[in-house]
């Protein structure tokens, strides 16, 4: 690898044009996407490494990625130049180049996500692409008290999507915080490590929560009990953001 | 009119795919398009007033329109009608019977307008739609002094669409506030009464002051030298949002 840089970009996206991060043939993905801008730029047919996996139809503040290259393109230069090439709903908001050994995925630290709610009876059309449409009464304060229970280190098997890989389902959840402002409601998560579809389920569980379908004790026994069907529904995607990723 | 109602309507809608208010033959209008969903569901073709056209590409978060119908239908079952035949980039936020002699555009106080600009270097994808890109270093003090100026009753000539009636270009402003909150500015401004492109070229004359090319002397004489070509650029119609009709 001698003169290859390693680069490192910082990314936001609006996931409702994609299936998510992940390369898959046939279907436009952020990853295949950029993968191609870099090789119309570079020359060169890359591997990416993106900080985590999104879902179709998810969006990202800043995701982080890497790559390593040959070109002598300087990297804030290689950065204006993708986003020169790349549709305008995936924008490179920085890049710059991080020693050999960086790697976007396994130096991740933390994700921080956020997942967004309108409780309005109508929803808003400049809303409508981030948030789910929720015009229902919800107990916020009982809601609040589910969420702070998610912190910790907590198997998580009820909350990861069916057929998911049955081992490994515990995760450590660092903050988990549900704000109400006006007529958004906003819950950040976050942790070191998210299992399939993990958050879009706290989120359809804590609603069905607020909504008095579940209570605290079934609640807390979701941990235990270790099965999908006894959670919540999975909220849908367009109402997740990745906010952030933080390294070491 | 015996047995007509006067139904006023509170509309949000995102402007991105209409030619504006305004009915015109063969293209998306938000009037058009209203009117189609009234006929839909009361089998009348009514006259929908609205409180005042907007540019084709302009959002609006609570438009005021009003009809009279024939349609016995209770004014909220109405609305939430009309949004099920409505698409989902126009909204009925609320439906209601008033006096018939109310009309939405004679009897407005006022109108309030919000241009947005977004500052940083990349256009971040979820603001693409409601923000005018300005990447450019401004002299936002400078800004709010010229913003100041544009309170009370000037002659707006200088701000008028080119080729708009030359007459009665006076116009009233009670507030124009200048506003930066992290890497966004928004231009509230509220007025009685608006001539054709005038937020938005009161909008690109601020940014032009803001980046050095035009002074505050040079600015003043605008009120008085009524020419359109001595003032800033048109800023794009989709910064420009109404955010709301205030009347008596």
């Amino acid at each position: 690898m001698t003169g290859q840089r390693n680069i490192r970009l910082t990314l936001a996206f609006c996931g409702a044009a994609y299936h998510g991060w992940l390369c898959q043939p046939g279907v436009a993905t952020v990853q295949g996407t950029l993968t191609e801008a870099i090789a119309r730029i570079t020359g060169e047919r890359v591997t990416l490494h993106g900080s985590g996996r999104t879902d179709s139809g998810t969006h990202a503040r800043a995701l982080v990625a890497n790559f390593h290259t040959g070109s002598s393109i300087p990297p804030v230069q290689l950065g204006r130049a993708l986003n020169g090439v790349l549709p305008g709903d995936i924008r490179v908001l920085s890049s710059r180049r991080v020693p050999d050994g960086f790697h976007a995925r396994r130096d991740a630290r933390s994700k921080v996500y956020r997942y967004q709610i309108y409780l309005g009876p109508v929803l808003v059309p400049h809303l409508a692409g981030e948030h789910l449409h929720f015009p229902y009464p919800i107990d916020l304060e009982r809601m609040q008290q589910a969420a702070r229970l998610f912190v910790g280190e907590h198997d998580f098997a009820s909350f990861a999507k069916t057929g998911s890989p049955s081992g490994g389902t515990v995760r450590r959840i660092d903050r988990c915080e549900l704000k109400k402002r006006g007529r958004i409601l906003s819950l950040t998560v976050e942790g070191s490590g998210f299992l399939h579809h993990m958050v879009r389920n706290m989120a359809g569980t804590l609603l069905e929560i607020g909504r008095g379908l579940m209570n605290l004790g079934e609640f807390r026994d979701l941990f235990v009990r270790r099965d999908r069907t006894l959670a919540g529904f999975t909220a849908p995607a367009h109402g997740l953001v990745l906010l952030k990723v933080k390294y070491f």
